[in-house]
């Protein structure tokens, strides 16, 4: 790297007690920031991008640790020697945005909504009321409209949380508001005890908000599936009508459109009659396969999402505007999210500003600070619009299709199921295992391929993928299809490198 | 600006059917970043903290959302359409690095934290599993070790959250499940009344939390403060003997350093005494002064903190490292965090990994996908030193003790109390009001100079800092100095435009 600092050295420590001057020196700042950025386009972008490039390059802890040297020190260090560690931080890290990062349920990356985050950054703005952050608090608003209007709805209520999780609990919080207002002053202590219903298939969150609510893990009532991973309806009119001869209160069904492993939907225009019938708050968690909303030819898996009360959705996943892009959704138009979360604190929400009050949206959430998780998303929805959204959505289906026929016809890969969604799950059967179904030991001998496969593609980098058990099924891969930047070739490297890494198995 | 874009319109949509190419136009999408990168160091860098430039460009609402045009569309927008929105967005929203934006408890900007912000975006990591954020395990594990250490612990625990109130959150759920771990699985339901003790100037956030958690805000009980707005010792000790003789099982006392409105310091030796003496989880959020540990010469505001269970920080306040940035600590070494969270998930968590699945920390959070912030803290920390960060909390001290200094040799300007720390807050009395302190109207003609001055600062963008009422008091100034930006220039601005703006009233 040339050369352009030319004093290496951090500087002699300026005099504290000389109040004229300020600490940060913008031109050597700028310098950083630039010659930063052009690392992020080579290392990350440009050469993480690249199938020729690693899609991670594995250490162990130990040695990692000694690489990165992250003790944290007295002294500064020079500007040459900090950009040598944001190599290395570029270096280390797994490359998400990698056509072959298959592993998790985020992938790729958009220019727009890259440079929406960069601005975000820079702008840090924190979005709670209209004097600090009008240009947000507007906007949020419209993307909240936008993403209403393709679950249905003409009005309602909705926020950014950071995270599907955090919008899952919101919702039984409000669920819980609505039923039982005294809660948010006095507590559940003496209430009746509340149940929520869910599958075992639905992300752990909804456990994880049951906990942390106080309503406890135990009252999260596991409705069944069927062998796609879908809630079963008349399970759960069942099961509400146990938990209510029981003399619990039944407070919310949480839904998944697109679950986690399977990418199963769950079928909610009939789940919608049960929760009316029992006038329960029915939630959508969507967070993974809400986008399918986009798609006028997919949409209809989410058949029934407009009879919900609320619905999570992580534009982060799907649709690639990068985390942290979360939102939740709400029928409502009573002000129950404000009404719920305020505690009208004065020094941030004083009523007696110059402008329209009803625009300080912060004292609707239970976070106080709020990233600007918006404009990445607008910006992104701007470039391509609704349409250049949907399309991406139906090629992701188009290249599971692709996948899914290569898989059928090569021998040693297994479907667990016809996928639903751009989840696809399967064993790699390798060839010592092939026709021995019946032997006593062929599903542990099955359990161990998958984290061997898995350790060898970390370990040379060339790909990633996951796998998990689930319910009484052995370790399966499950293989993720959406970005924007995967093409058949990629498909078929993933399928040739499954079978080069397992076949000797 | 030049045609970078020769085509401007957008193309033609690929053909969906084509599985042969990504749908990422690689060379376009850079340089559509490229121009934001540039557009991002003029507009929002560069002039946004030029002091001869606005810190905010006031619209009403209503004219905003037109200039801006936020409605999201079908069809995509060409190139140059997006970059003038992009520099739309930086025109319109608030300059808050700029030297005179004194609003609120961030400001300013470090360019070394930045470009870590810029790398983390652009790296689009999820901060749960070792497999995919080598890097950040291991470093969010060091800054947790260095900001423990600063508070005076050898062990312990801790973890980032997306924001200071999810961090005190977090503490009263830890409190509650170390008392009552089963909680967790069955609940409140049928458990005695639980109780809160804190100040009525701690933040709001601890009542969120109450509420959320199940709790009630009404078992927030309020301890009494001094003139200064520190939590009275003797007091806490008759509320929580009291809140005992009611039959209620004090959880946690909640400590403020560095209140949020007059930047008070609850003196924490004598807390962390009555905590130990009823056995109570003593919590102290230091969202806001934790900064000060960085001093040497100003710590002993926190003496007492390493007495404590937990400690909520916001290196996203005083240490400039850019929203969301903040840790809770623990002294807990028997992964309190981790049994009190853990679900297990089988999809991320899996046990049969080839490596130490303890460094898969996401399952001590409530939260799945989680952001990276802790890059940003680290990149900065090991630019300036904890000398360097030293150096700006000392001398953010020497501007509030000029500023007050100045205050004091002007008419008009009448202090609520000297200030603890970097708050200071104000009335300023315009000349027509001076004298007339007997005045029945007195009080209700100041409470109304604040909000005008306000209106009018905001209107010329000059300059911002935030009022609220407080208790008794009505309507004043609470203006904050920190920002590595300022010098002494500014805070004479800042005195001479209140001045310019009030004095008429
Ligand atoms: C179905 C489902 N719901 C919720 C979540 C949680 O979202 P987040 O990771 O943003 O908390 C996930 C993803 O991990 C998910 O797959
Ligand atoms: C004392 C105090 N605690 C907690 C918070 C909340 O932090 P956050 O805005 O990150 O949720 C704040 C700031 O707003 C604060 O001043």
């Amino acid at each position: 790297m040339a050369d352009i600092f030319p004093h290496t050295q951090t500087k002699e420590p300026a005099d504290s007690r000389d109040l004229s001057e300020p600490l940060i020196d913008h031109a050597e700042g700028q310098l950083f920031l630039n010659e930063t950025f052009k690392i992020i386009v080579e290392d990350v972008l440009r050469k993480g991008t690249d199938v020729n490039e690693k899609v991670c390059e594995w250490k162990e802890p130990e040695e990692l640790a000694l690489l990165l040297d992250l003790e944290l020190r007295s002294t500064g260090e020079p500007q040459q020697r900090l950009l040598q560690r944001v190599k290395d931080v570029a270096k280390y890290s797994v490359k998400t945005s990698h056509p072959r990062f298959l592993n998790q349920q985020y992938a790729g990356v958009d220019y727009h909504s890259l440079s929406g985050r960069f601005l975000s950054e820079a702008l840090n703005t924190n979005l709670h009321t209209y004097e600090v952050a009008p240009v947000f608090v507007l906007m949020e608003n419209e993307v909240l409209r936008g993403l209403r209007h393709l679950v249905g709805w003409t009005e309602g209520d909705g926020l950014f949380w950071p995270g599907g999780s955090a919008s899952n609990m919101c919702a039984i919080n409000l669920a819980r508001y609505q039923l039982f207002p005294e809660v948010k002053s006095q507590g559940l202590f003496g209430l009746p005890r509340m149940t929520i219903f869910t599958s075992p298939e639905s992300h752990y969150s909804v456990k994880k908000g049951a906990a942390y609510l106080g309503i406890g893990t135990d009252n999260v009532i596991m409705v069944k599936v069927d062998d796609r991973g879908r809630m079963i309806p008349g399970d759960l009119d069942e099961k509400i009508t146990l938990a209510k001869s029981q003399g619990t209160v039944p407070l919310l069904v949480s839904c998944t459109s697109g679950t986690t492993v399977q990418g199963a939907f769950d079928p909610l225009d009939q789940i919608a009659d049960i929760c009316e019938k029992h006038q329960i708050w029915m939630h959508v968690d969507a967070a993974w396969g809400g986008s399918v909303l986009f798609s006028k030819q997919h949409r209809h898996l989410m058949k029934g999402v407009d009879r919900a009360n609320s619905v999570a959705w992580n534009p982060h996943k799907m649709l690639v505007a990068g985390l942290q892009c979360s939102v939740l959704l709400l029928k409502d138009t009573t002000n129950l999210l404000r009404q719920c979360h305020t505690t009208n604190a004065t020094y941030l929400f004083q009523q007696d500003k110059f402008y329209d009050v009803s625009l300080d949206i912060g004292d609707k959430s239970v976070q106080c600070g709020r990233k600007v998780d918006c404009l990445k998303l607008w910006l992104m929805w701007k470039a391509v619009g609704t349409d250049g959204l949907a399309q991406r959505i139906d090629k992701a289906f188009l290249h599971v299709g692709y996948l899914v026929e290569q898989m059928k016809k090569r021998e040693g890969f297994h479907l667990l199921d016809e996928p639903e969604f751009v989840n696809v799950c399967f064993w790699y059967i390798p060839s010592s295992l092939r026709g021995k179904e019946r032997d006593a030991d062929y599903q542990d001998r099955l359990a161990k391929v998958a984290p061997v496969i898995k350790e060898r593609m970390v370990k040379r980098g060339t790909m990633m993928v996951g796998y998990q058990p689930l319910g009484n099924r052995v370790n399966f891969f499950r293989v993720i299809v959406f970005s924007p930047l995967v093409s058949q070739k990629d498909m078929d490297f993933f399928l040739n490198e499954i079978e080069r890494l397992g076949n000797d198995l």
